[in-house]
Parts: C-alpha cells; sequence; structure tokens
C-alpha cells in the first residue's frame, strides 16, 4: 500500500505506550514518527529502539514534527479538546481514546469545530466496535433475525479498582463504553438514566459506590441495563445479552479451554481489559490505519464522543441522588446525520 | 413407611389433575382419597381408573370424606381462603398452590389464622425451592461461598402468554415465582419494587405491557431485577444469576444434549414449565407427603404466601404509574419467626 | 391404579439396600415384600421401619414369601443365574441387575430357559437406558436426524476403583454400560472388539491396566471407542459423541449451576455415579413396576445381558494380548426377534 | 525496528495469495519483495498495488530478485525440496508450507542438508502451534498440572472435500495436522499407528474412505486417536481433549455469540480452516518475521516436517490394509537436538 503512515503519539502512559508498541510491531502500514509526554523521560522510553521518531515535552510541537500525516491522542483526557482543535487546524486525522472530552460542553466545542471544517477528521477510541463477538451481535441486530431490539442487559466487572477511583468514575469511565456500545448496537440515542446503588460490596474500598445498577431509556423505548462492579474480585468480565421480539442473544460467555480436574470443570476469566480486548485494539487501530491511508474516517467519531460524555454527566447526577435524569443532546450537526452508527 | 397418606385434591383442572396423576402414579406414600370440582364430570375424569376415591362438587364435603388426612388446594385462588381456613378448622394439614390468597387482606386473615392455631398447617406452592438447580444455589448463597449476596438478575420467558392474561398478571401471576424466590434465596424481605415498560414487543397481544423489568430492592441493600417477557416466542428460560461479593454463580442455562448439525451447535430451549420444572413438582409433592406422614411442615408456608402477594400488589400499582413503591408488610408473627426461610 | 407390587428383592449390600430404599420411598406402586441376604442381619437393617416385609437367609424362600409378586435380583453375579431360573419357574417378573450372568454359557443357559417359556419376564439393569440424556439421543438418531450412524465416540471415568478391582473389571463391569447402550443406540450388534493399553496411570494401582482404549466394530461397519479410566482422580463423567452422517450429538456435558470466582467459571462434576444416574435408576424401577402392573416387559431383556456377556468376555480376551478379537453370538431365539432394542 | 524485511512468495495460488495479502496488509516488519508462479498472470494479480514487488516465472529467479532477505514457499508440494535447498544454498530463512516434502526421502535430503550447514533456517507451517487454544493446552501440559498425558481424543471434520481428494490425503494432508500437534503437544514422537475404516458415509464421494478413525502410539506410550471426517457436512471443527493422570482439557469446542431463538439455543461453528485459524496464520507470520529480522528459528523445522512425512506414510500403508504400521525415523541430527518441540 506503499509509504507507511507517520503518527505522533501524545501521551506514553500506559496506554500511550501500548499504542506506540502496536503502531510499531503489529499494525501494517503504519510507524511512529513521533511522540509527546511532558514527562520526555518517559516518552524517550515508550520509543526505544524505533528509528526516525522525534520527542517532544509539546503536544503540539508533536504535531508538527517532519513526518507526521495522522495523530493518535492517549494522553489524559483534560487534554484532548486543545489536541484536537490543533489536529482539526492542521487537517490531521486523528485517532482520540475515550473520553474524547470529560465534560459535555467541551465535547460540543469539538463537534462544532469539526462540522465547521465541514469534513470529519477525529474517531473515538470506542474499541468494543471492533471487538468480533460485538460485531457478530451487531450484525445479527442489523440483519433483524431477532426482531426489533427491546432490551440489552449488560455486565461490566473488573478485578479491582485503581487508586483514586470514584462512584462517578464507574459511570463516567467504566459504563461509558456500554454507553456507546448501546447506542451503536441499538443505532438510538440514550433519551434517560437512573442509576441505583446496591449496599456496597465489602471487597470495595471505602466510601466507594461499588457495585452501581445502571439502567437507560433509548429515544424508542428500549431499556438497557448495566450492572458495573468494578471490585468484583475475581475477573474481568464483559457481558452482553440483546433481547429481541423474536430471540436473544449473548456475548462475553467465557470460552477457550476447558480444564476437568479436582473441583470440577472450569474456564478462565481473563484478568483485564487487555486481555479480552487485544485483538479488539489492534483491530481498532488497523483499520484505523488503512482508512486514513485511504483519506476516509470510518469509525464512531465526534458525534459519539460528545454524546457519550452528555449521558455520562445525566449518570452521575443521578448517582448523585437526582434519580431518573433525562439526557438533554444538542441538535446534530448535518454532518453526523449519516454517520456515528 | 406404613399407610397411604389419604389426600384430598381440591379442583381439577389443568394443574389439579396433574397433581392427582402424581399423587396417583408418581409420589411414594399418599393416595388420591377425594376430588372436589364444581364440575364433577372433569373430577371424574381426573380420577379415572383410580380406586377408594370419592367426588365431590363441594370442596369442604371433600375435606370431610372419608380417608381424607391431608388437602392439596389446585382451585382458582379466589377460593383459597375459604378451603384454607376449612383445612386449618380440620386440623389437616395442606399444601396450596400460589397465589397463597391473590389480595394481601385476605392472605392477612390466613396468616392470622394459622397463627392463632399456634402451629403451621399449610406449606404454598412455591415449587422453584424444589428444583435441583435452585436448592444448589441456594447451599451456596447460604454456605458463603461467594460472600453476601449484593444482586440477582433474573430472566423469566415464556413462548407465549394464555388467553385473556393481563399487564397486571406479569407481575402478580409469572414475577411472584421470582420474588418468592428471591426472598427464599437472599433470606431477606423485599422493601421497594419498581417496575419499568419498555415499548412493547410485537409479538405480544395489542394492549399487553409485555416485556417488563422490575427492580426490588431488598431490607438490606441489595438488588433484584428481573425481565419478564411471556411472548419471547422461543421458549420457557428461568434464569438466575446471583453476584456476591466475591463471585457470581448462574442456574437455569440450556444444558442437555447437544447437537452439530447444519446451522451450528444447538441446546434444546424448554418449552413450558412443566418441562422445565418437572422434576421440581414431584419433589415438591413428595417431600410434602413425606414430612406430612412424619407430622411436619418443612415448606415454604403462609407467612411466605402473605409476603409474596404484598410485594406483588406494589408491583402492580408501580406499573399502572406509581414509581417506586415502598412494600409495606404487617408485624411477623411469633410462628413464623425462624421459617419460612 | 390398585394395590402395591409386592417385591421381593434378593441381596441387601449396596445396591440392594439403594433399591429397598428405593422401592419404599421413591417408586409409585411397589412396597417390598420379602429380602433374602445370607447375611441376614444386613438384610434386616435394610428393612428397618418397613411393614409386612419378610427376611431370609434363602433367596429362593423369598420367592415363595407371601405376597411376592415379581423380583428384585441385586445379589452378587454368580448368584445371578440360580435365581432367574427359579424365578423363570415361578412365572415372576424379575428385574436383575448387570452383569446378567457373568459367563456367557450360563448367560445363553438364561436365555435359553425363557425361550422355552415362550414369554419374556425378565428385565435386565442396564439403567443408561433410562437417563434422560441418553433417551434424548436415543429419539435423535432413531428419528435419522443425524443421518446412519457412523461412530460413537465414549468416555468413562471413576475418581478411583474399588479395592480388588481388576483389569478385566475395566471391561467387563465399566464397559459392560456402553456395550449395552451402544447395541441400544445403533440398534446393531457388536461384531469385533479391540483393546488398547496405554502406559497405566501412576494414579491407578500397581499393576492395574488403567485406562484402556477400546474400540468396536458394529455388525453394520460402525465404530465405538471407549475411553476407560477408572481412576482419573477428579470425578465421574460418561459422555458421549455420536457422529452420523448429517452431524453429531453429543450428552453427558457437565451442566447445572456455573460458579464464577477466582480461578474461573466452573461446572460441577459428579463424583459418583449414583449423583450422575440417580434419577435412571429411579426411573428405571419406577418404569419396571408399572409395566409389571401391567402384565408386560418393556426394558432390556435376556438377550441384551446375554450380548454384553459375549462382547465382554471378547474384550477381556483382546485385553489380554488377543489384539482384534471377533465376537461369536448364539442364533437369536425367535422370542427376541424385535426386542431388546 | 527499522527497515522491512523483504520476502519473496514462491507460489500465487490460494494460500500464496493469502500470504501476499497477509504480508502486504497485516503484518509489520516486512513487505513483498518478489513473487514467483509458473503462472505469471496470476502471480501479477496476487501482487495488484503493492509497489517494489518484482514477478517471476521461476522460483529461482525470485530469490535472488533484489530486496529479497527472506522466502516464504507456498508452491505444491512436489516443488518444496527444490526451492528448500535452493534457499539454504543462499543462506535464506524460509517458512514453508506443509507438507513440507510430500515422500519421506526427499524430506530427509532436507533435514541432512540444513544439518550439514550446521544452522537452522527452515519453518515449517504447522500453524497449530500458532494458535491460541493449542498454545494455552501445551503451556497446561509443560506445567504438569494435568501430570503426564496418557490420550489424546482428536476430532477433525470439514464440510466438504475438495474435487480429487483421496483416501490417503485424509491422512497425508489432514491428519498431518493432528500428527504434528500430537509430536509437539506432547513432546514425543509417535511409533506406530493403526487406521481403521468405518462404514463410508453416504455424504462422501463414491469410493472415498471417509471418515476414518486413527490411532497413533506414542514412543512412550500414550495414545492419540483420531476422527477425521471431511464430508461432515455442516462445519470446520478442530477439537482436541488431552487427559491426563490428573485431569483433562478440551480446546476447540464452539463459543464465540449465542443465540436463543425458535428451535433452541445455537452456537456457530466455523465453515473453514481459514475462519477458525485466521489468527493462528496471523500469529505464525508475523512471529516468523519477528524471529528473522532478528536472526532467529523458532517455530517448528524440517526435522518435524519429516517426522510428519514419515507418520503420514506409515499411516497411509495402514489405511491400505497393513494393520498396525511401527514408524521407523532416521536419528535425529545433533541440530534438532534439543528444538522442534
Amino acid at each position: 500500500m506503499g509509504d507507511l503512515l507517520g503518527v505522533a503519539v501524545l501521551g506514553a502512559g500506559h496506554m500511550g505506550a501500548d499504542h506506540i508498541r502496536r503502531l510499531d510491531q503489529v499494525v501494517s502500514g503504519a510507524r511512529v514518527a513521533a511522540v509527546a509526554d511532558p514527562d520526555t523521560a518517559r516518552a524517550r522510553e515508550a520509543v526505544a529502539g524505533i528509528e526516525g521518531v522525534t520527542v517532544h515535552a509539546d503536544a503540539l510541537a508533536a504535531l508538527d514534527a517532519p513526518g507526521v500525516e495522522a495523530v493518535l491522542i492517549a494522553s489524559p483526557g483534560p487534554a484532548h479538546e486543545e489536541a484536537l482543535l490543533a489536529a482539526f487546524a492542521r487537517r490531521l486525522p486523528v485517532l482520540c481514546e475515550k473520553p474524547m472530552v470529560p465534560d459535555p460542553a467541551g465535547a460540543l466545542r469539538v463537534v462544532e469545530a469539526e462540522a465547521g471544517l465541514g469534513r470529519r477528521l477525529a474517531q473515538i477510541g470506542f474499541m468494543r466496535r471492533y471487538d468480533a463477538e460485538y460485531r457478530r451481535l451487531k450484525s445479527l441486530l442489523d440483519a433483524g433475525e431477532l426482531g426489533r431490539p427491546l432490551m440489552l442487559h449488560c455486565t461490566h466487572r473488573n478485578v479491582s479498582s485503581p487508586p483514586h477511583f470514584t462512584s462517578a468514575m464507574l459511570i463516567d469511565s467504566s459504563v461509558s463504553h456500554e454507553i456507546d456500545a448501546a447506542r451503536w448496537l441499538l443505532g438510538q440515542e440514550l433519551a434517560a438514566v437512573t442509576v441505583l446503588r446496591p449496599a456496597p460490596s465489602s471487597g470495595a474500598p471505602e466510601g466507594l459506590w461499588d457495585p452501581q445498577f445502571v439502567v437507560f431509556e433509548t429515544e424508542r423505548g428500549a431499556l438497557v441495563d448495566v450492572e458495573v462492579f468494578v471490585n468484583c474480585g475475581f475477573g474481568y468480565q464483559v457481558r452482553c445479552e440483546a433481547v429481541g421480539e423474536r430471540g436473544s442473544a449473548r456475548i462475553g460467555e467465557e470460552h477457550g479451554m476447558s480444564v476437568t480436574a479436582r473441583g470440577g470443570a472450569r474456564l478462565e476469566v481473563p484478568q483485564d481489559y487487555l486481555d479480552r480486548f487485544a485483538d479488539a485494539y489492534d483491530r481498532e487501530v488497523q483499520t484505523w490505519v488503512d482508512a486514513t491511508r485511504r483519506g476516509q474516517v470510518t469509525g464512531p467519531g465526534a458525534w459519539d464522543g460528545y454524546a457519550a460524555s452528555v449521558v455520562a454527566e445525566a449518570g452521575v447526577r443521578s448517582l448523585n441522588g437526582a434519580g431518573r435524569v433525562a439526557v438533554d443532546l444538542a441538535p446534530r450537526p448535518e454532518l453526523y446525520a449519516r454517520t456515528g452508527h
């Protein structure tokens, strides 16, 4: 397919370093051209052994580095808005990790900026859309085999939450994946959200509302419920059951090798999201690279990032005692009329 | 074990006839001594070929028939209260099909009558407590292997609803099983209920709110959610996932023979409750007969029937627009202090 | 269905005592009328609390005891031939535990004696024919859904073997179940057998050839392979996969409750055959009682007991170094022309 | 990782074209530098749109083309020996599709040629070693969790066989995968083989012995049985159960999305090997490219290709009526002393 796509990676933390490795060693057709991180030692370490890459403390400098044709944003969420707007100004295609922009107002500014350009440049890192099982479920629903979807039952469990994880982050960090997946699978916006708080698990840090049970209502009357439990202790489980008028389908069940030994027959449960969704990340980035080299944007876009941000904020308000909270989206710009899902 | 227990069966409809067949041909240690049904032709047909049984139009007459030592009530719900009180008056042990008494006030009168006797005589027909998988889940929870239970996720699906099934019956007939199962599994009363109504399936009769999504809160802060969908079209599915502080457990998954042929690998789904729960009914009645012959009552009792009735009525009010409805139980009589669950 | 069938139980060991309990407490329509065991103390203990039963040291005396209308033989295998012939002489219907008669010559004498009577009286205790999953597999094969059967792959594993278990007993005690099941499922006789001996497991007693791998060829060219491993250490597993021209089907997979906790998702494996096949034993005896009260014999008969004995003996010769051994059956008497399978 | 590895691909048929696509679009760190096929039009089509690649009718010419640093052999089996020897002469690392060389004598010449060089250059395309489930099974066995392996039960089914598929090809083309997998999983050579022939399926072409049942004995007394059925009609199934002294493990079970709709709960069965093993092919080639760029050979080698060829030839003799056939391997050259598995 010709020359390799030169990518500037912003952020060299856990996620950024993983994307650098992916671009260098896994994905075909791309190369890391520049990296930016305020901690330049960390940035340097992340690109050790890779040739032809420049290291920057400043994100905008990386966008202007030689050979940069596209941007992958893996810096902390509060830095995303400036980086996205800078990429737009340079007409650079961009893959931006979620959350696109944490606050709805900032997210709307990004939407409006891109809409003002009149062309799509941004893809948002909702990688579940690239998971093989989610894609089969989407195909099944789109083919109408189950009839009209009525409900989604979702489970999202982590072994344990990282330090400083807050009750709100169960919604705006964890459930944000289900928010996008539900919008995409159903092809509908979410119209309201209610967060219920069972008595917290003693396995969760003091003061953390964990687990939570979240119920979304869609604009056309479907229900989406999500158990989110980030200190379940035993594994990383992401499951979804879609219930339609004529049948149901489930993804995310344990599979792989089964072992029968003293104690029963067992299947392994993945322990973290990189294990469960490694292929999805690879496919996401490969697909983005391929589309970018063809001059296209094919994945979830800025509107999806904005909608997720608005729904998550409504969820946090419900968590904090507001009961059922309606979701209030801005009018959808023409540019996103037939994209996003 | 000596002589066969003589049982009077009240009601010879679908359920009554099935219990007559069970007492005669399946269960050990009992015999049908009398049967009552206003439609005596139907009663006579149900006991055809059984020796030593008398047929009655009047339920109370059957209780006084020769050889009657215990009563099985399978008549319509509105007739239960009178039959139960009559059995109590005669000190006859009784197995009463659910609902014990449809309205909470009547159910409370039954509780008070039995409490007044100072001894338990009634067992209520919540047969899930006798299903092998439910029993294993109960044992697992009681053993504390999963830690404190936090949530139950339940599914209750039927192929299609019978004629004249109403939106309220999804709660007070179908979900009543989950109401009792949740109380029993968790060892807690249900304290509040919220019924959500997705857009109805086009496979359901006009005007029926089907499916519904019901969320219960227990007195100690656990959540129980139930998808009830009585016109799902494809099978009878009763599933339950218990989520505890240290693990989760699921029952009701399809199993049995798997067939691989064109189209994939498939497992059969049972088509009705008699298929799925045939063993549970057999075990329920066998256990009742055995306990009765020993002079004991071991199963769910009148308090469980009363509590189910109160919770179901609250659920119907929520379905009809009352939002979250608190459950208000009468004080629990001493007699039921350590029984029921 | 009228009076209870009076049954004489011969043998009050592990299996006999279990059948006595079953006839007394589980099965409908029968009662234990007599019991015989050389160890009369053991016999007396097995019927403690049961009314109307006589205890005998001598099996034949039990057959002549008052109220005996049918016989259940659970004595050691070498005593079966005499007991069967005595039952035939008295025209008593009989349910005989496997092996019907351990040696083929004796088994043939039983066949000839019953054939001489011109009517069937004996049912042999191949209880897998009463297991729900085996029955579904049989129905599937008979319905032709998989096309003509080409192969059966069977697994037969026990946690550990009892004391004094010999290498030959892996064939004539354990695999004898697969011998009958294969004949029944396929509706064909087994024509040859080859036993292969992998290097023994260090978990097996010194000198025991365990596991073994047995390959049967049927009269119409199907193959049946059996892994038998009686010291597998982890559970009791009996599985069967039938492979037909158009598909395959499997039974005996683990199922029931699945638990997800540290270490993965697990399913329990039953630990012994009474756990796995409890329902099959109940159904076998109930069906035999029901048929006997109707004056019929519906289960596997003396011919099946004879054929199993001949095939097992050929297997033991193969195990002992004879390579592939052809199975040589006597001509099939008219009486068994269309029964047995 | 620096410059892309220039690969000459020999053969532009189905498999060659797929590898060209993989090198160009999927794998990181390599590029197609040359392609050879007697049908140069086909070769040209396979590399359409790829820059910097030369097209050749002659395989050896491709080896000498500019920029070629490694070779991928995907030409027909009979052409492999010459290509391998030519690559060795040029000291070019090579990935050779299976069978390495169809006849054992030619395979041995390749082994001896490489042994003569004193360094390994060849990797053979046994891609199951790169399948995620096979790798987990290998890890489990190597970790000793199941104890010493006693048996492998394998299933290898295809929807239908290609035109001109012969009875011998069930062994030397299909089962050759199990031959390598068994050697690798067990770390032992196969010492004998017996092929059994059930009555052929009516779904197989006239005259084809399909299915077959193959039993291998390893040098240390383990058994490996394989059902191979290449016209099973319903899907592509590759399963393996390893039975050890302390437990068993299974891979290749259906998984992914489960759909419950009229007819039961079903899982999809893959329809061909590219579907089932797509990831394994990708990983195989990526791993080969990575190792080659580091100057290493890490995968299955010429000795494995030779051993598979000898075992397959013994299997074909057994199929043709020779009964149990012992496997006779040449002495293993020093070079392969601790590699291959």
